[in-house]
């Protein structure tokens, strides 16, 4: 008996049927569609899906016919009875409530949007995104030419369908509570998305809570917390979602602290003869072990999986969930994977971490430009701990990359001898991930150094900041206080820098890192002494100091 | 002192310099040109890179002014004194045969084109590629409104050439030794670039030697061993490749059985003072432990930069090459990595194999097609011994990631778990790197059997072909011999089935190889024996089966 008919429950169905022609699978489903497509409901309602009907992938039918499961569209469980081995079933269609008997009973109830208590959080133009039908009522709003929405929550879904609804025209204001886009990436890694937003026209308020729902003019008033109200003739909340736990607490399954239910490796819960998986589930971080909530589609699958063969007596385990995820807006791209560094440092991980922006691929080959790569890594023996990508072509690719690496153990020295294909469409002889690979193993073994965009102005203040950047792009902008000596020039000036040295901690820079880096090697070699260079140099610089 | 200044030797240069600052460091290029974009040359003649210094990524006096390195372009090495420790330089700028003395030389000599004694190779419109100066020459031709040409060789650099040549408005005859495109690949693997290549207008002459070149009424004529003569503007010759080794020959350092130079694990040859690098050495492949030429890009960059670690006192060493590569031709993209099915065959090295068709991102998502995918892994512990793909987006992805595992000993079980980034634009929940673990594991597993396109018709005649496709595929094609059970009638048709059988092998096919993986499990379940499913259905039937 599976409760949940979309990425896990339609997984775990499949599954074991494939194991067991015999077995009575059921299939429970209180809406009307299984398996549909989830991650595609944006994209429909801003017309690069246009048949409403490609995002139902799987239909009931074609899960009775194919596969012998008794599906059971609009029913909902409500109520287990675990001693006995019952569960009591609502069904919609039938009107009825009735009970069913289970050997094993697998939950795959997912995660529902968060919608906070807040004054007329249930006015009929604020929505929520999760299944069709939501989606068709947000699309059939817009197609009657909504004009203005504001958008509450720049996580995954919400900046989607900031996408969606502004390539349909409409005016949209976004409203999140942090100082930042996407909280899965670290603070200065969204600012590239931040500017991408507001050239494409969409009003950013970070920082900024929704605080209440009322009529409006063009048909709903968003107030806000710093006394702005916003017109719009609808709002999405998209601000996270919840495990749907209800049913699985009351029948004394236990959580565990995320707010997940807690399941063995099979998949099992507290109860041996019920499982879960997907997004209700709590899981542990493949990087920092602990006990997490990842809402994704690819670990939900897998579990399905995996439950299935538990349940049909294969010995099958999940491992755990490093977090890999990724987000289209406009023409950019973001991915991460594994732990950010605010993660690293909540959980007094000792890491280190370097900035780098190489470009997708051949520079001299066009339809490329550079990304923003940030990766974190042990201090030891160089284990990848994290990455994070913003930029627009090769994104994903380099993420894919790093992610296998983090399953394979594969350190930042490994890092730089990975043999990826290049052809100059789509790399480098040296690729984004070599060159990765590269300065931070120079970074772990002594031969670098680095400073940070935060360290200024605080820690900059007592020493020279040095601009080895051309005289021609100091001219166009500089931090305050720096002196320009280009870096083909430095050899001939050593003593004019050891005069203004005096001593003092020598702070390098130029545009992305390369050009310091050299300059701190000819420094080094020729015996000069404090001296660092800007990880990810101006371009990583003017994301955290604008 | 540094003899040749493209990729390892630039590479190790500028590395040497980045880690001594007192060095004398010399860099010996016969050419005018240091470092620069080789694998562009093809993009410059077709058109997409407009400008013809975008190609000379690093100049001698960039490297002479940042790198404080002595670059001597038109200086040719000619011999080498090894007791003495003197280079004998052929300087064509001065005119001059003069001397110099090193503590340690590093050959960066490459590889040239082969050019066969054969009659007319020295004919003024026959040309090779591998410099800027060969690319002038073609390009002028091209420019001068040449409207023919024949490539011979459709190996990267070919195939790169034949679309430069016919986006330029030509008209190209391919000729290749080989039954096959692309010999990296096996054959099977190479036939959808065939289709692409002939759906794009090109002449392809397989299984065909080009013998002679005379003068022809446009500029040359190509004789075929078919009796067949090609009249063209031009012709390409681009064979492959034979690594530069005379000088070191002369100089009595050792070559492997490959012929390419022998080196150390530091690239040093038999002379400790003597290191090679890049296209000239011989590597030891990553999956079969074989000595090999693997001329790539990125191997000799990273070659150069070990020998000057190891020059300058560093323990560096170079482990192996996996042979990872990749081509676009017109909008396809053809990728490899690790070792082939005919190679594994050819070393008798046990191996496994699947062919799957996975889309590049989820299929309701615009913008993406079917890729074909071969695997190769260990019957044991399942190893991935190398992967083919040839398709359309996506495919630079999935090698690189599998070039990965290949690296991080990742299994085709670990395959299965590997968290990748999915957003309907980018991939799917069930990437095809997870698929393809998926279809592996469980042959490993036994959960499924398989047979091959090559199995027909010698193997399969002595038993029944199940088509589990819809009654209308089966009418548009079918293999001869093969009755018709769609996958959903499978269950209400097993007594007719196992009439039809009679205790013969049953070789279930579909369309890719989905449905008859469930139609298998489904028979295999109901008592059915003798059961196997073809790997990678009719879309890789018709590859093998034209």
């Amino acid at each position: 008996m599976i409760v949940g008919g979309v990425a896990a429950g339609a997984s775990a169905a499949v599954r074991a049927r494939r194991l067991s022609e015999v077995a009575d699978i059921v299939l429970l489903e209180r809406g009307e569609h299984v398996s549909f497509a989830n991650c595609g409901l944006p994209y429909h309602i801003g017309g690069e899906i246009s048949k409403h009907d490609d995002l139902l992938v799987v239909t009931p039918d074609y899960l009775r016919q194919t596969f012998n499961i008794d599906v059971r569209t609009g029913n909902e469980a409500v109520s287990i009875d675990r001693d006995r081995k019952l569960l009591t079933i609502h069904d919609y269609v039938g009107d009825r409530i009735y009970q069913e008997s289970y050997d094993k009973l697998v939950l795959c109830q997912g995660a529902a949007p968060v919608t906070p208590p807040l004054p007329g959080i249930d006015h009929p133009r604020l929505f929520t995104l999760r299944n069709i039908p939501d989606m068709d009522t947000i699309k059939a709003i817009v197609d009657a030419g909504a004009r203005r929405a504001v958008v509450i929550g720049a996580n995954y879904i919400g900046l989607e369908m900031v996408e969606a609804l502004s390539r349909r025209g409409m005016h949209i204001d976004l409203v999140e509570m942090q100082r930042q886009l996407m909280p899965s990436l670290d603070a200065e890694m969204a600012r590239e998305l931040e500017c991408h937003l507001e050239d494409k026209g969409i009003r950013l308020h970070l920082d900024t809570i929704a605080e209440s729902f009322t009529d409006g003019a063009g048909g709903i008033r968003v107030a806000l917390n710093n006394g702005e109200k916003l017109e719009a003739d609808m709002a999405l909340l998209a601000i996270g979602v919840r495990p749907e736990t209800d049913m699985a607490l009351n029948a004394g399954l236990e959580t565990g602290i995320s707010g997940g239910l807690r399941v063995d490796r099979h998949m099992r819960t507290s109860d041996p003869d019920i499982y879960a998986a997907g997004d209700m589930v709590e899981v542990s971080h493949t990087v920092t072990g602990e006990p997490s909530l990842i809402p994704l589609a690819g670990p939900a699958n897998r579990q399905g999986r995996i439950v299935a063969n538990h349940v049909m007596g294969r010995d099958s385990t999940y491992g755990s969930t490093q977090g890999t995820s990724i987000l289209k807006v406009f023409e950019m791209t973001a991915a991460c994977t594994g732990a950010s560094e605010k993660l690293l440092k909540k959980l007094n991980i000792p890491y280190r971490k370097i900035y780098l922006h190489p470009y997708g691929h051949a520079s001299y080959y066009p339809g490329t430009s550079q990304m923003h790569m940030k990766l974190l890594y042990g201090p030891g023996l160089g284990k990848v701990l994290g990455a994070q990508i913003v930029g627009r072509d090769g994104v994903d690719k380099r993420i894919d990359i790093l992610a296998t690496a983090i399953r394979g153990d594969i350190t930042v020295y490994d890092m730089r001898e990975l043999e990826l294909a290049y052809a100059p469409p789509y790399g480098s002889a040296r690729d984004p991930v070599n060159y990765a690979g590269f300065v931070a193993a120079n970074d772990l073994r002594g031969d670098v150094e680095f400073w940070y965009a935060e360290d200024y102005p605080g820690k900059t203040a007592g020493g020279l900041l040095l601009d080895v950047r051309t005289k021609k792009e100091f001219r166009a902008w500089h931090i305050e206080g720096a002196v320009n000596v280009p870096l083909h020039e430095i050899r001939s000036r050593l003593d004019e820098i050891r005069g203004l040295q005096q001593g003092r901690p020598l702070f390098l820079y130029c545009l992305v890192g390369i050009r310091s880096y050299l300059a701190y090697r000819i420094l080094r070699l020729h015996g000069f002494e404090h001296l660092s260079t800007l990880a990810g140099g101006k371009k990583t610089f003017r994301s955290v100091h604008r």
